[in-house]
C-alpha cells in the first residue's frame, strides 16, 4: 500500500481512500495513454531502428515517467499487437504498420512500393444487377449488370485489406481476363480506358471487424479496421470504380497533408 | 435444412456436405457484408430521412438478396451500434455519424458548425517537460516546458473524441486564461499569434480503445478509435501544436477528395 494511503487509512478516511486510490488509478491510467501516444509514435516512424525498445528505466529517465506507468503504457502497445516482451530481451516491436497516402489517389500496390509486393486474391468476380446506391454512383440504370470483385489483398503475404469493388459493365468485362492477382485495379482502369484517373471522394471510418471480416482478414474478432469507401472518377469525370475497402488497423495508417487555407 | 443438404445426406456425403454447407454459410456471410456497405452509405449520407429502414422483404426485392441475407446485413449494422431493431416498428437508425472534413485544416467546433454545439472539458493542463519526441517535432528544446493540455470533446453532450495536446509554453502561457471550454485551440491559436495557421502533417488509425480510453470516452472497452496523430504549423511554418486524438468510430467520419495528380 502506498505511504499516502496508508496515513489515510490511519485517519480513519476510508471513503477518502477509495476516490483517492480510484483517482490516482485514473491520473495513472491517463499517463500511460499519454506515454503510450510518444511511443507509438517512435515506433510507426522507426524510432527504434533495431525493433528494440530502450529498457524500461531508460524510458522512465527520458519520460520522466514513473516504472509502473512506463510498464502501462508498453502493455497499452502491446494490447494493440504493436510491440511484445520478451523475457531476456525487453520490449520488442513485432508489427509494422505501413503508410497510405492520403495525399494523392493511389492503388495499393503504388503506394506500398518500397514496402513489397502485392498480391490480390479474387474471392469472386462477376456481374450483378445494380442496386440503387451503386448504379446511382456510378451513374449506370438502377439493375443493369456491373462486375462485382471481392479480393483479399497482401503486402508481402500478409492480409492487409478486403475490398469490394463495383465497376460499370462496360470496362468490367475488359477486366476479366486481366491480371487481377497482381495488379491495381486502377491501373488496368487507366490502361483499358487509355485515359488517367481524376479524382476520388473518400470516406474513412473506423469499425469493430465483424466475425466473417476478421476471418478472411486473420484478425481477432472485433478488430479495429479502417474502413474506406472511395468512388473514383476518370479524368473527364466519368465515375468508373466504387470501392468498399476494409484495413486492417493492425497493418495500415494513413498520412497526408492539410492546408489552412483552401 | 435446406434440401440441397437432404439430398447429399441421403446419398451419404456427410463431409461433402459440411464443407457444402460451411462454404455456404461463407457465401451468405460475404453477401452480408455486401449489403450491409451499401446500406451503410444510405444510413451515413442521410438515405433514410425518417430514421426508420425499409421492411426486410422490401430490402430483398430491392438488394435481390434473401431475407436470410438482410436480416444478416442488419445484425451487422446492430453490431455496429448504428441501428436497432424496435419490435413493431422494424428496423431504425440509432446512431448517426458527423463528417469531419479531410479536405481543409479545421478545427472540431469549425469542421461540426451545422450539426451543432462543441464542448470541451479540459481534465488537465499545464506545463510538462518536454519528452525528446514532442521536442524534436514542435522544435523546442528537449527538457522545455510546453503546455500539456488534455480534453474530452462533446458534440451536444455527446463524448466525440479525446484529444491529448502539446504546444510550445510561450503561446501556451497565453491560452491558459483562454476559453478552452467553447473554444477551438486552432482559433484561439490565430488570435494569439496574429497569424493564419498554414499547414499539419496528419496520420490516421484504427486502433481498438484501451480499457481507461473507453471509459472517458463513453464506449465499450475495445470499441474502434480513429485515431488522429496532427502536427500543426502556422502560416510561416512554425510548428504550433502537436495533438493525439482519439475520435469514437461510431460517431465521427472523414472525408475528402483525392485526385490522381499532383
Amino acid at each position: 500500500m502506498p505511504p499516502t494511503d496508508r496515513i489515510r487509512d490511519h485517519a480513519g478516511q476510508g471513503a477518502t481512500t477509495v476516490a483517492a486510490h480510484r483517482a490516482r488509478r485514473r491520473l495513472r491510467a491517463d499517463r500511460a495513454r499519454q506515454l503510450a501516444d510518444l511511443l507509438r509514435r517512435q515506433l510507426l516512424t522507426d524510432g527504434f531502428p533495431d525493433g528494440a525498445f530502450p529498457h524500461e528505466s531508460t524510458l522512465a529517465t527520458e519520460y520522466r515517467a514513473s516504472r509502473n506507468t512506463v510498464r502501462q503504457a508498453l502493455d497499452l502497445l502491446r494490447a494493440e499487437g504493436l510491440v511484445e516482451r520478451l523475457p531476456g530481451v525487453g520490449t520488442v516491436v513485432v508489427a509494422q504498420k505501413f503508410p497510405h497516402g492520403l495525399d494523392r489517389l493511389m492503388g495499393l500496390a503504388e503506394t506500398l512500393r518500397e514496402h513489397g509486393r502485392v498480391t490480390n486474391e479474387v474471392r469472386t468476380m462477376g456481374p450483378v444487377a445494380a442496386p440503387a446506391p451503386v448504379a446511382d454512383r456510378l451513374r449506370v440504370t438502377p439493375g443493369a449488370d456491373v462486375l462485382y470483385i471481392e479480393r483479399l489483398r497482401r503486402l508481402n503475404g500478409l492480409p492487409l485489406s478486403l475490398d469490394l469493388t463495383y465497376i460499370p459493365l462496360d470496362l468490367g468485362t475488359a477486366l476479366l481476363g486481366a491480371d487481377l492477382e497482381n495488379t491495381d485495379v486502377f491501373r488496368l482502369l487507366e490502361a483499358i480506358t487509355g485515359q488517367r484517373l481524376g479524382q476520388a471522394e473518400i470516406t474513412l471510418e473506423a469499425v469493430n471487424a465483424d466475425a466473417n471480416s476478421a476471418a478472411v482478414l486473420e484478425a481477432p474478432r472485433g478488430a479495429a479496421v479502417l474502413m474506406l469507401e472511395r468512388l473514383t472518377h476518370l479524368a473527364d469525370g466519368r465515375p468508373v470504380d466504387l470501392e468498399f475497402i476494409r484495413f486492417r488497423g493492425d497493418r495500415i495508417t494513413m498520412s497526408g497533408l492539410l492546408h489552412r487555407a483552401l
